[in-house]
């Protein structure tokens, strides 16, 4: 039996833990994918309390943590409400033990212990302890001595097209900085278009790119002048939301055109239509991708904001999504398939929500694949949802049994908070013990040295040779 | 290599035998889904012989066992066919080994063990002996003998509206009945608009109610008295079994009421008015649930009768069901939604009988939670085919890794059989054994403690606390 | 730690050892469903070099392993392309310790292993070596000898109703080829009504078939000439691929007969045609295999040539196919609902691509079992990108925890290389394992004599009764 959150945590027999020692503690992380505020890193904020840190505060913060504290049936006045973050703090530490299995509590362990020195479990009996502790550490610990003590050396932040990315043009300036920040470009809110929101992000994007829109070919101007923008300050990736991915190959300028039109006209648009303006958006920013050399990835699967009442009452990101269970292999393939057609296919990553489809997905992505990039289209890392033990596994399964895991660009953090670069510890640690499995079984030789090489390469090398970042 | 059947029988090292014989053993049974006949309870009969209680009688029985011997080529004759009992459970003592791997070898190996104290292997060579001493003590092995060998503390019957529960009020003020058994509601007859069985039901239901019903706002007066006497007589839940649902938020009463009145006129629905006449019902329904505080569950899945010629020759229940593949949660969602819309959403359990919506679900339900109660939404058992080991390890995996596995209400039978409660002891042991795992990986610590209270709240305690039973 | 490919392989404790060695070693290979060339057996040809031999001649190979060098980042030179074969070879080496996880990895090194005596692992330094031992080895490895060393005594190739089977007749005469070798019906052309090949394909048909086609009728009478004559061969099963199945139960000759006048007229035919079309032709089918006692396979979920621009360039089996992720049940269901109605469901076979459908076909095709056949419908062998240890692992488990492993007809390769046999060793080791598991955790008696029994009739008894081949 192992000690709970000790050296051997998650590394089963002697050549994991050698793999990990020698492999994986050390390296650099590169989160290509989180939702970490620029503005914290280029001001060097601090944290707060631990209760901000983990609760958050003014309804924003870790829905992870909310939906299960809801599921404890607790009052929403401890959860996002008007509670002290002591009465929080005391809340979360009742119910903690109850957390048992999910990855919230491992989370939160390795947190305590890799930033705070707390090894003892968190309970009602240890709670006023630790807060009291945590709280101290944290007035020491700014977000550059996290990203210092985590070893990240890249890090992409998530940012609308419209952004003026002021804080990224700081960083650029920053000699200080150890981390290298860059924007990532994401423009759900130009393929969302039938949503409330669409008309005045128009006006935004007007406004950003200093060029007025009256139809499609303005918009993506606009378009393309944000993106522009954003590769000059070191944008190497873009990424993709998609619930429902409905291709339509027969879309042309024209057809998607006429349905810009009739939006900006403030009309209701049919399935078809938005299926045509969407294939048609996916495709040029495909070829604006493949411009750039950069990366394309896409979101599949949430349902945002089922529970409707939720959502009205205090808004999206609140724990009110849910994961779709459509089928999405054809449309995908697709896309993909004429974006090839056109030599405009670029590096893409594909994540799922639901894991019913990573079998799919593995079988399309690896029938694109090519030369010289190796890996070209990528599975993505077990994601939200998946974003544990099991659900790791499943996707390094999946991927090393009809692809290569040895290809694969590795972890992510997908967060909101500087605390959970620890999750890069968890996978790592996870993918040593993977790999040991197999030899473990006689199914790959005892080949420390070559191992030793993939675990280098899917913690970080990997991705950065896929991204290129400037340096 | 254990013992077959042994004490530490899916007991996985020191920690899960532990809780097992601390914490679950001798833990109570609230069997809150089952099958059982209210009349062998209430008359406290006796099963007959072991080829009737475990293969059945006059049509009536396990269509579990009748599959695999049909699997096993074995003619109909000796599974629900003419031939004697010795004949047919020698038949089937001879097919018994070849069952490996399947749940019925363990459940029936279980039940020698539990209810006759036989602990050899069924085999040809062991047949005529078990059969002999089986029956032996069958005779002596009363309904409420099994009940109370089991430690069977509540059991919810499944009963139609329609149906006047006189056991039910038998067993009410029967001082010497030691399990509390009451009614559970299973409205389908009034949700399956489109089978021929539909107008039958109404006047069915008519009788029941005393009240003559010409249009839907009848139906549901009828109904809602039918719920009344069903909660008079302790019935704290209902059951709906649902092969597709499909939710259409923009129901009301008129539209409701004009598909309800087209189909007493006997004229042919489409599918949208199906849709609009289900929705509505299930939103009233829900209204209902809330007003009693009970529990709604949903059993997603089956495909019923798809053998067709079975179906004609014997009926329903003959082993002629499969599982559905449809998409589910979008539909899913809307409902919980509009129910919350509402201030109406009941207690829910959502089963499904197909594993690749686990995960859709799990995410579904927890948009939804909220306080005070704990698990207010629950992930329904590991239900029919996936009622095994794999299927019980996954359904705590997903619950566990996107929910509270230490919420969950725990077991069921969904059983027509008395010797089935045995499942409830597979469950626990491996209920021990997967907390017992995370200790030995270093995921949780050693804490006994808790541990062993959560394994009583999934025993026992939570589904207590959930359904709120008359005691 | 198990020695890389050593004698224990797979296997996992000691019963596993001795139910491999003692029952499923020295079992002979029914090889029912492969992809090899009966010229080659028929010439007893040699397999040239073993880059040939792995990767392919003049754009025939393996497609597996393209894809991996692809997803290497290998230029299509190295892959299919123009190099030399010792170029290609030592390309695929250097790539070769990265296919960690891989079944590719684990193939190739049992291959080496059991068809040349290599068993150092093969990579860079070891390529040259490797390289021309192989190749030595090769030349004196004819065809013929490798289904000896193998055990091979049973094989259908797969065939198109227009073959003459030159090669078969071949056979049939031939004493000294100790493998039973026949055919097998694969009638795809038939049902692709839509696809460009389809109006010469039925020139073909009336070539092979010295008849006239001028309507469905004639079209069914030649078809069945065919059927007839590779009966006359030795076929005992049919395979169908079948992306997605949509069957409709109101079809008729008329409706059918209509669909294919239509389609001979050169004119487009609707979604609904189609299925009319094909509904009708696999009922029809359904009732010839019937008719013969033949095995009916389907193979459901490929999309073949999603990489349009890779299909134009290459044409069809270069890696560019993936899996379709629709709901199956049914549509299926109803299919073989309507052959029970007509009393000519034959021995069905149901293999998929896609593993969320497992659950779901083990459901339907037990709703189909009857007497007196053991197994009559059979959830196939975990099939090509499944084929791999943890998809083999998670058919067994399907098809264990709902129907009966113990029925089940086993491996096959589906290979398009002499080489493959060695995967039989593969999934026999494994299977051992799997039942082994089972007796470790007390979940089944330690009774190695009925367990070697059903390792036997898994690993090679079972195909022979359920094929029942000529002898």
């Amino acid at each position: 039996m192992k000690t709970f959150m000790g050296d051997d945590y998650l590394l089963n027999g002697d050549l994991a833990k050698e793999l990990y020692e020698k492999h994986a503690a050390n390296m650099p992380i590169f989160d290509y994918h989180c939702h970490l505020d620029p503005a914290a890193i280029a001001e060097d904020r601090t944290l707060g309390t631990i209760t901000e840190a983990w609760l958050g505060k003014n309804g924003k913060g870790d829905h992870y943590k909310w939906r299960l504290l809801r599921e404890m049936g607790v009052s929403e006045d401890y959860i996002t409400g008007s509670r002290s973050d002591w009465e929080k703090f005391e809340k979360f530490a009742e119910c903690f033990p109850y957390f048992v299995g999910n990855p919230v509590y491992e989370w939160c362990a390795l947190e305590l212990k890799e930033y705070f020195g707390i090894t003892k479990p968190l309970c009602p009996e240890t709670a006023k302890e630790i807060y009291d502790e945590a709280n101290t550490k944290l007035k020491q610990l700014s977000v550059r001595k996290i990203l210092e003590m985590s070893h990240v050396a890249h890090l992409f932040t998530t940012d609308d097209p419209t952004d003026n990315l002021a804080y990224h043009v700081k960083m650029a300036g920053d000699k200080t900085l150890k981390t290298k920040v860059y924007p990532c470009f994401r423009p759900d809110p130009a393929i969302a278009i039938t949503l409330d929101g669409f008309l005045p992000w128009v006006k935004k994007l007007e406004a950003a790119a200093s060029l007025s829109i009256s139809n499609l070919q303005d918009f993506l101007d606009a378009f393309d002048r944000r993106l522009t923008y954003f590769v000059s300050l070191g944008a190497r990736a873009a990424d993709h939301g998609i619930s429902e991915l409905c291709f339509d190959p027969n879309t042309n300028y024209e057809k998607a055109n006429a349905v810009f039109q009739k939006r900006l006209e403030g009309k209701t648009l049919s399935h078809e239509e938005v299926a045509l303006y969407q294939s048609y958006l996916l495709l040029h920013l495909g070829e604006q991708y493949t411009k750039y050399d950069m990366v394309q990835q896409f979101h599949f699967g949430p349902i945002r904001n089922v529970n409707q009442a939720g959502y009205r009452k205090y808004g999206p990101d609140y724990g009110y999504d849910a994961i779709g269970d459509w089928p999405i292999a054809s449309s995908l393939e697709a896309l993909l398939s004429a974006l090839q057609d056109k030599n405009a296919l670029p590096k893409t990553v594909l994540y799922t929500l639901n894991d019913k489809d990573y079998l799919a997905l593995v079988s399309a992505m690896n029938s694109f694949q090519e030369g010289p990039e190796a890996g070209k289209l990528q599975l993505g890392a077990a994601w939200w949802f998946n974003d544990h033990y099991d659900g790791i596994w499943k996707q390094m399964t999946y991927l090393s049994a009809d692809g290569l895991l040895s290809c694969f660009i590795g972890m992510l953090t997908d967060s909101r908070s500087f605390l959970s670069f620890s999750r890069h510890d968890f996978f790592r640690r996870e993918l040593c013990s993977f790999l040991a499995s197999l030899v473990e079984q006689g199914r790959y030789p005892n080949d420390e040295k070559t191992l030793g090489k993939i675990v280098e390469n899917i913690s970080y090398q990997n991705a950065l040779r896929y991204f290129k970042p400037k340096v």
